[in-house]
């Protein structure tokens, strides 16, 4: 039988918008590798009567329970008592936490809190997990073959337990459980719905399952399973039938792939924006490391920029207009010259609400690129409101130049 | 009696880790915003009884229920499917939601694939809520004043479902038959933690409410209540102790802020940017109508491009470095001058991870800006990581600038 858990998040914090929750995410990963894939999850307030029902309905339907959080000096005593209270143990003070937390104060030079003695009470029954990382210990209960852990909310110290301890006892207690084997392919330039009539999940060997994960303006697809083997054979599938829209392979972020290609061949690059006022270039700049092949670019908003700083011609601005192919390819030419790059590219487009016209609706954008003296050029109609059609035209305009190095070069 | 939200967030993707779900800190800060504080989240599997069970617990309990996620083409018959059993409903064909998702398709010169037809399915007494960032439509359910709104998973889409739908549907169910009144203060420039001292809630008018809802690197105050007096009286307060901070009231975002004032003054503007990578220009281009007075910029990202583009002096990059304030002053007038602009700003910095020294550590920011013949410089040391020191940095530039225009000019 496939084992499952829950993972139940204590915090006002995460409930108010204050938190971004990482310790789910961080969790689901983790107990996916150790074969108990994360089922469920409920994000609680620090309340004794939320806590023991969010335990009551986790632990009566899930092999393993982690908790988050709760465990500061001013809601500790709560969490541990609807703990206590829900199993129906009694506490007992913990000389062996007590001594850890004493000599944690030694060492800071600084006279304990009494409220922190509370945090060497433990439910009977119950072990202390050592925290290396703070004075609450985390707690850990089996029965019956179940287990649950108590961890602290902070994601530096939740994480450590999650290693230090977590992993060997699952480890230990599960031994013949299989890591989960996951794999992602980065699709674009194709729909969802699409994708969906490409594919058909029927095909993929028994116990791999597939996960859509539809982005702003492209869709990544996963893979997951037990077999390392059924998954090679599913991503074969998924190859054979959709290959031509795969950009790559547990990549992070289009612009990540960018900036690897470029690294890969040495080659610098540099970016002239308009419509997309910056987006593109902060795209590039988001990646640590960009600075090793970006060198920078222009943002030419104003038809003047584009004239005076790119030499865009007159002519051209007046013939055709600024969102037109051939102001894109002037924009990426004079912009290549200009920063003395090997590749360079170019947006040009209406991102809306205003500035339509009957041949190019709101979301029309053009795009150039070049690579040495290679030049590409490329129009589309992008859908969706300014800030959508912002995304899509910055992350197209990476995404193409991309898999032209890719393809080409 | 104080009203409680649930946000039911659907996805496998969410529970196996790698996905970040910023969803439930977008909708518990807007919704503690609507002052429907949420209470409780569950995260799910794309499981038809995992999705009704879930429904049941929390549509029982609480005022508004959200779900997120589960309406890509194919989990959507799962979630609506599940979410019509639920109440009992049978589906029917939408005609205007089959329309907008036709229109969208043609716009893009694509064949429509069946399985969008699903799409266009509704469960009876629910409403469709327009999607104008994608095909699948939201819903919207209502019965003994709670209410039911089902939402993409897709972050940018989620959101603007939230604005565009949520909020003013929330607003008129509640505030306007609560006669809610609500007045926002923006601060800067101040940490919170400051901001608790110098304000005593205490001293606020009965029945009004003061909200903190900590941005990145500032802080917006609300306050709110029945009584339009009252408000106004907290108002006051709020501004006789806090008032050196308040940079806006009402405003939406700091670059409308900027852009207000420049277009009052009949100013242009040009950014030139080294660590936030283009982020300001895209902060100023966000906001619809930035063309009347942005004309466009520079992102200088390698030492190359701040002395041929914008020339910077080599013998300032020698002594003083790119990050430094001498090279912030050299890159704005250099810029000023390059896309005569009677306004510019200029940024560089230490995003991290790497580029730290002893004397300038990671996080090490300089500014500068110039208004007509005026010059102004700025050293700050922003906290936080990559990401959040480039957002910080950015609003920082936009505000110092706008403050100094609406203070001196």
């Amino acid at each position: 039988m496939k084992l499952q858990s829950a993972v139940i998040c204590i915090g006002n914090e995460l409930l108010i918008g204050r938190t971004l929750n990482s310790n789910l995410a961080f969790l689901g990963a983790g107990m996916a590798e150790l074969g108990i894939p994360v089922a469920y999850s409920l994000t609680i307030r620090d309340d004794h009567d939320a806590i023991k029902k969010a335990l009551d309905e986790c632990w009566q339907r899930y092999d393993v329970v982690i908790s988050t959080g709760g465990l500061g000096p001013t809601q500790d005593d709560i969490t541990k008592a609807a703990i206590a209270e829900y199993f129906g143990k009694s506490m007992y003070f913990c000389e062996d936490v007590w001594e850890h937390i004493q000599r944690i104060f030694t060492r800071r030079d600084v006279a304990i809190p009494q409220s922190n003695r509370s945090q060497a009470m433990v439910p009977e029954d119950f072990s202390p997990l050592r925290n290396d990382r703070g004075t609450a210990p985390g707690l850990h209960y089996s029965r019956d073959g179940k287990h649950l852990f108590v961890l602290q909310g902070v994601p530096l110290e939740m994480r450590h337990m999650f290693e230090q301890h977590i992993k060997p006892i699952i480890k230990q207690a599960h031994h013949e459980a299989m890591g989960l084997v996951v794999c992602n392919l980065h699709t674009y330039g194709v729909a969802e719905s699409s994708l969906v009539e490409l594919l058909d999940p029927k095909e993929l060997p028994a116990g791999v399952s597939l996960a859509w994960l539809p982005q702003t303006g492209r869709v990544d697809l996963r893979i997951y399973g037990e077999d390392a083997a059924a998954i090679a054979i599913a991503e074969k599938y998924l190859i054979r039938k959709v290959g031509d829209y795969v950009w790559g392979r547990d990549e992070t972020l289009p612009a990540g792939y960018l900036l690897r290609l470029l690294k890969e061949r040495g080659l610098s690059l540099a970016a002239a924006e308009s419509c997309t006022g910056g987006l593109a270039q902060r795209f590039i700049t988001d990646i640590p490391g960009a600075s090793d092949v970006f060198l920078g670019g222009v943002v030419s908003y104003a038809n003047r920029v584009k004239a005076e700083l790119l030499g865009v011609d007159d002519s051209i601005l007046d013939t055709f207009g600024a969102v037109s192919e051939e102001c894109a390819r002037a924009m990426v030419r004079g912009l290549q010259k200009l920063l003395k790059a090997d590749v360079a590219f170019a947006i040009t487009g209406i991102a809306g609400p205003d500035g339509a016209t009957a041949e190019k609706p709101v979301g029309t954008v053009f795009f150039s690129w070049r690579i040495n003296d290679n030049e590409y050029a490329l129009r589309r109609l992008l859908t969706g409101d300014r800030e959508s059609i912002r995304h899509k035209a910055a992350e197209m305009a990476i995404l193409e130049l991309a898999n032209t190095l890719r393809d080409e070069y």
